[in-house]
């Protein structure tokens, strides 16, 4: 499984493309990680910020775009920063001038997790294949 | 303590009983836990998700609901995964055919914390027993 | 870096000032950490829960604002505990008297993480240093 979460500051609305950049995610684990994360398991959200201090908290145009990713645990070390080498330097394309024209914050974390899980997704999946 | 945070997408509005799963789940921590979770600190909270991409993107009926836990460390590993067994079984349950009437996925991850706190629900508590 | 992220539940609305909270927590990142977080790392939000059941479900009043803290790896265990002991007292002191006024549960938690980031808010204040 993969989960990504993005948050953004409000003062971003309308400076990028936002249901891109969660697509270009979810395309970057179904594509590009050879079969790493199983399709039927890809969920990337975003959250919106309406409140929030950045940085002195002098500059309204501050913002921010933070990237929480929480996958299962086993994969080599090696996969991972290349996989996300890769998924954070295509996000940065995708965001293409915006860090030149505010003063933006893009972060990306990775976290690993064992759960319970349960899942129709796949059978969707099989059907339409 | 124990913390849950239940994200729901938000086609499943009106499609199952959003109140009825976080009472369950703080229930769960009530009164099957033989005590091992403290009532003043049980918090259940539910976090609507209005952008998001599932899997390939191509069905917008896919949809998930995703169960974080935080809670205290040092509980035994025996009582977490008879617990959380029992408690990913309830909320299955509590879903019902759900699972067949959407692709849906379901998820529920546990991870310990220690930190600072200061309650006075504990308070409310001693005064309503 | 330093993120954090103050849930808070809907039935505070208008009983503390949450703007000054959040200050609060970047000013005290800014000012009382001895450089340790980079001013243009530390973004802290708010986030509104509306739905939630809290300890035995039995009191609309019971509340909760729980504090979330994300900073980078390698910190002394003794800066840590002094700072953050300090901040939550801040944050205590901020709060006053809620405490006493509501059924009100706070807690902080701090983990770390490493990742991957790319940001212009360093310009930003270098130019208006």
């Amino acid at each position: 499984m993969a989960h990504a979460t993005v948050e953004w500051t409000a003062n971003l609305e309308g400076k990028f493309d936002r249901p891109a950049l969660l697509r270009l995610i979810a395309d970057e684990m179904r594509l590009r990680s050879d079969g790493v994360f199983p399709v039927g398991g890809i969920r990337v959200r975003a959250i919106r910020l309406d409140e929030y201090v950045i940085a002195d908290g002098a500059e309204p145009r501050d913002a921010f775009i933070n990237i929480d990713i929480k996958m299962g645990a086993g994969r080599p070390a090696e996969f991972r920063k290349a996989f996300f080498d890769q998924m954070f330097a295509a996000v940065r394309a995708e965001l293409g001038d915006l860090f030149d024209r505010e003063p933006l914050a893009l972060s990306l974390y990775v976290e690993e997790a064992e759960g319970w899980k349960h899942n129709t997704i796949h059978q969707r999946l099989s059907r339409t294949a």
